[in-house]
């Protein structure tokens, strides 16, 4: 497959690299090492462009400090706009399992950068001599200091791209809330009838919990801006200028546009896995709810007859190999399962935090894999659902207000004026007769029709209002 | 409160213990060490009877083999026996969370029972010369023998009495089941009306589910008879006879009535906790299965006038605080309460069980108080369900009559004999208008009333049968 | 036991309550129903009070409405503060697990406060006419707006306490920080020894990663200051006015002395449990790390002569009832145990979060009892770290010197010097070999003796610092 | 890319297939539908191999039943045979994370191999007329008994194969503990040294593990072995003949070599997930211990100078970007992370089983997806920590007989002759003096030279043995 061949060498001793290949000896041992998933860190371009934005800074911040040359600097810097403009995919090859802290996903792009570089400057790949992975490339740096660095960026990138998500998913609850202002329904606690409410206000809270949902990921994003480049092996820095990781901060702000600092002690830094921690859980907080939204759409539109049947989802596809015209809730179900998954990764997260030993983290790769999961499926799991689900539910106003009507709950609106043990006795009489509420209040003498007419007006039961003087007890 | 102290020594030097605790300076150094959650080990008897268990079976050994003289086990065997006939409970004072790989929880035993023997021999308190809770009492055992024998009896224990609650649970539901035998009803996939069933079939399966998972905790149950005693610090038996371990497991054997075997790899019994692992799996497993059967029959019993409303559950408390009348499905609520607690608890056991180092598990106290808690909460909760809630349990057979009367879903019945394409278009018309599927199947042309009514016999839709002639296609 | 009844009714019917209970016929129904844990609700003196101060806040402002009179009034907020200040605790007998949403917990404080105001008024227990749970001590409130609002002011409190024991175990490693400032190590990535450092540096990091984490849990516990009386039922305050909601956080705010506002949709937080799963969240980081720093701690004081032997901790307790002279890391095990407890409890959070259905989440209960646990475990595992464990750490300092000097790691510090290929070649050879790398070095001309202790000067390893003139390359 | 397309229809009216597709409309909607991983179906041939399975051994029993006449069964067949001989892999186009309980890959199945049996009859894709995907293909069957069938049958076959590499990796740790049988060593609890054995015990206990894992795995797949082919939509066999279920389990049980069985109660069966929690569980052992061993062997070879020191695991590549020669434990790493993912899989799979309702649990897809991930990493992992990591570990003999030989562990041998208090005293003198335990005893009168000798002789301390006359107490 690889016609010709060229000798890298590490300190494992020598291995032929295919000639086409932009990585080189340190990468093909890590594809060799970690045959785990078959999926390579090219999914996940948001890693593979960080990683080019933290090369390119170190290489600014060398050549700025006089340890790296205008030549080399402006080859590395050209080749990491390259990969940044979606060059050399393919060249990223290693597991997004694998050993090492992150040290193979650094030397795969250490390599790569290094050989696009070499290409620039007109010298064949390989030839590092010229420029060298480690040597030029990697300047100043420790994987333990690139690898949280890049992880942090492409996060950064994958969440505020969730956050836009949730917004169209969230203006899509909102418009429904608007369009069902007006249709009244019977609320339920413990699916049990409670007292009544608006769809319109059912719909509301799914809308609001997004938005909350969408600004706790804002903060905990702001957590992930704290980078430690420049800490490089332990965080103790060695191996660099005092001015290092300030020069380095700026520069990758500036590249990628994010407002980054560093972080006040990098010891600890290097080590700690926290904010990935604590974005797992906002990540596990975002997807608890969407479940229980979806389970929510998924109740609401049991039926067609033997069911709920309050709300209509649009139907998306023949749901069943057997039972014909069946329609099933299958988008809120995909996101349940998306949440479910969500779940489970942020178990794997905090496994891989507490593992944790010592100056390092050797298991941010699995963190790192089980985050960018859990972000662009959420993200696929809200677009979904607002535009194959949420856009098109329709409401069966009708059967909505018949089961206000018939309810027992209306009751409870009832208590401040007839009182909770009066209010009990009728209720258990309405149950048991399958008579009405208010027929019942009547016959007993409690209250009259004009009375209750009063009291169970619509927009009266669905906000708090003023005492109604009759009712004063 | 303790007016009186007697002095004991260990090798942090003189502690005062108060002179009426039959417990001595291990544990008491233990009760300062670890004031985590005010909960005493003795808050679980089946581990403190399992400990004197264990130290009557090793005090027998050690005498058969001429290491223990008849006064001394004589007077052990006694102290065990009061232990496991319910004396001296308040002395098992050790935190139910503690360090030290279980040895404080060795300690106190070691300790109440040696000064049990000497009470019994005429001895003060702390007279540890006479009879020592170190060198004879805990003679030719570890903590790491003994402390993982304990449990797997006590768990042994707990798991029989939890079987034998769920085997009431399940009579519970067989009986419904027979019942509901002749009660049709729509069966539901995704919540949505699929084909006709009866609600004995609905009933039965949650007693089937109850039956499979007895089952299976059994076989876990067996898992745990392997007990590693004789392995003394790392398995290796350092100190100990090689006669020691087979009649230490036989004498055990007798004592508690448990068919316990010897492990044959004794190094990897110490370390392993992969049966207390494999257990809290299949609580797990039960926990899921019985959340999944509570989350039904609330869903079933939902209403009463806005919800499913098929079957009704006896009201056991008022529901509300401000609603009237209002009636809550509250024990299987806290029977889904119990499972989420088993299902967390299992992966603190896995956490716990991770973190085993080299020889031993240091961990394995979280893990005892986790399995204890999953076993006895989930015992309670199968007989609470049973008794408060499964056995007063209706069926509102008349309106689950006309749910599958009225219902769409019929259509499937006749898709051998008008054809999944034709069965499509007949139920989307009914959706659409409201109609009934078998006027506008004859109104098509497709089949005869008769023909229908054959085909829609309630005892012939509810299982297989063969095809009729007419039907052919 | 109880020699003398009263009868108290409700809608099951008739019910002999012991006379000297303070809680009547709701609460007697829930102790029936709910026989899980044998741990009442008044465990948790935060939950307690909290309730209580909801009661006096609703008191107060019912009072200012004109729904309830003065001296029904002052007998309620009499009875509130006699709860707050301790009294009637072994009334709140309700289990910790419980169906219903919260409802038995709720109409246990309605009951005791309704009784100990009805002994403030010269009147009997029980004696509901002239002050009733339901009417008076409940009015306008529900279980649905008073049971999470209770939950978030306890929780408020134990986080406030949790966060204080933090810091105390926070301050304690910055004493040891300072006391380790000049003490030089080996730094570890992987396990494998990487580059100098100080002990100070690494004991400096556990200080920073809890200073953080009590940062994070106030802000998480901003969330739960949000809280949602005047609710009611499920958000739409039916039965109250609207003066009602901004009274009572008012008044509640100032009884409890915590910044609380009324969320803006009361629907939403009628439902919604998402800022107790973001606190979970962040216990679940807290628990992560402080596991992590015990694991260390272990790691670090393995030994006494085959392990790391860099520190020793105090010993607390004889560590083995076999091995003479054994001391084990009996405290950080405690806390590994109470850190693996809450990661599964947060598992348990999620699931009861995810369970919410409609318009009210019913498994608040089991989400309460699992932050309580976590929080005050968490708390009592700090507290216990510090004091009998850090605070006593010693440093083997001649052992970690030596670990240095004889160290291989130190050729890093050459690389900007040698270059990473010769400094490779250095390492390869020392290791084989067993020789000292600076010999190496010499032998092979790259640097001198003079060079090579001007690179290697201690504080020099362990920060950055600018480029050696003749090191230039 | 699909330059002609032909019209397909299904219950939401016509949508354009490409002409080259070998799938239909139903498999079009839902690739339109769930766009979630990325990740076709196809990932997993296991999965596409059982469903063909279950289609061919469908179509058999049809055709004995008389339902389908020998030129579709016979092109019906010879399709499922060609799917399983690996053809028309890229046609199976459905995202791995789908909604609708395992229908559309139900679907995708179905008109693949209608398509292809049409091809074999000559006809054009999409001519359904003459043999189509749900009336034929499907025909007898609903996912809801095809679906879970086919995951039984794709998870037995992973199972297997998965066992297979346990024992690959076992052997290799037998080979180690016959190559280590005579290497001494201090064994340790609780990271402190506690008293010798052999690194062949040590290495033994890994075998051992995985040898229980083998096990365990092999009962968890009989459980799996009990299907519901013939079930139907809801387990009632609505629209199949009471014939169906025997014959097609025989017909599937020769096709695949799985000694498959019809469940008892297939209503139960339906809607249970149970077997695959248990395995799901299981695999979470699995991954525990095997992260356990991985985190042993990390620890045993931590070094080179500052670590444990105890052996060394062959070099797979460079182990830092910055530190010159340092070489990290890799692969025990990688296998970490696989671990720390089943561990979380087991989660989602809990999250998924609980969340079933009724007649169906609709999040078979999460589960199906979790456990094929679950299973081919685990086998990966130990495939590769078997040929590189564990077939290359050598011993630091020296340094483990010196750390024996100077360790205090060994004052436990002495205890029988000496005593448990004399041996604390004389190992609390050996700690603070850093003096030998034999010196002292000698020192101090308790033994002689000689008894010492006879005591501490190697293959005397790593097993039990019989009492020594002469140290009788």
């Amino acid at each position: 497959m690889h016609a010709t061949t060229r000798i890298e060498h590490d300190l494992l001793g020598d291995l032929a690299v295919p000639d086409d290949a932009l990585y080189g000896v340190h990468t093909l041992r890590a594809v060799t090492n970690f045959p785990i998933t078959g999926i390579p860190i090219s999914t996940y371009p948001d890693l593979v462009n960080a990683l080019a934005s933290v090369k390119e800074a170190a290489a600014l911040t060398n050549n700025e400090l006089g340890l790296l040359d205008d030549k080399k600097t402006e080859a590395i810097v050209h080749a990491c706009r390259q990969v940044r403009s979606g060059a050399a995919r393919e060249h990223f090859v290693v597991d997004v399992i694998q050993g090492g802290a992150g040290t193979s996903t650094n030397m795969n792009a250490n390599e790569v950068i290094a050989n696009l570089a070499l290409e620039h400057l007109g010298c064949r790949r390989g030839d590092y001599a010229v420029l060298h992975p480690n040597e030029d490339v990697n300047l100043g740096q420790s994987t333990n200091d690139v690898y949280p660095t890049a992880l942090k960026i492409a996060t950064y990138m994958g969440i505020a791209q969730l956050v836009d998500a949730m917004g169209v998913l969230r203006a899509s609850f909102e418009r429904k809330a608007e369009e069902f202002r007006d249709v009244l329904k019977m609320g339920r606690t413990q699916l049990q009838d409670a007292v009544p409410m608006t769809l319109g206000q059912e719909f509301g809270t799914f809308a609001v919990m997004l938005g909350e949902d969408e600004e706790r990921l804002r903060e905990a994003s702001k957590l992930i801006c704290e980078i430690n480049l420049g800490a490089t092996a332990i965080g103790t820095g060695i191996n660099t200028s005092p001015d290092y990781a300030p020069l380095a901060c700026r520069h990758l702000a500036a590249i990628t546009g994010i407002a980054l600092t560093t972080s006040p002690n990098l010891v600890e830094a290097t080590q700690d896995v926290g904010s990935f921690v604590q974005l797992s859980g906002v990540l596990k907080r975002v997807a608890v709810k969407l479940s229980k939204t979806c389970n929510d759409l998924r109740l609401l539109s049991s039926g067609p007859r033997a069911g709920f049947g309050e709300i209509n989802l649009p139907p998306m596809q023949a749901g069943s190999s057997i039972m014909p015209g069946k329609v099933n809730p299958v988008i809120p179900e995909v996101v349940n399962q998306i949440a479910f998954e969500v779940i489970g990764n942020d178990v794997t997260v905090s496994f891989a935090a507490e593992a944790g030993q010592l100056q390092l983290n050797a298991f941010e790769p699995i963190i790192a894999h089980s985050l960018f999961k859990s972000v662009s499926h959420l993200r696929a799991g809200c677009l979904t659902l607002a535009s194959k689900c949420v856009d098109g539910i329709t409401a069966n106003r009708e059967r909505l207000r018949s089961l206000v009507e018939n309810s027992i709950g209306i009751v409870t609106a009832l208590n401040p004026y007839i009182g909770y043990v009066n209010a009990t006795q009728v209720a258990q009489e309405a149950l048991v007769s399958g008579r009405g509420v208010a027929e019942i209040v009547i016959e007993r003498g409690l209250l009259t029709q004009a009375q209750i007419d009063e009291i169970l007006q619509p927009e009266m039961l669905t906000q708090p209002r003023p005492g109604l003087a009759f009712g004063d007890r």
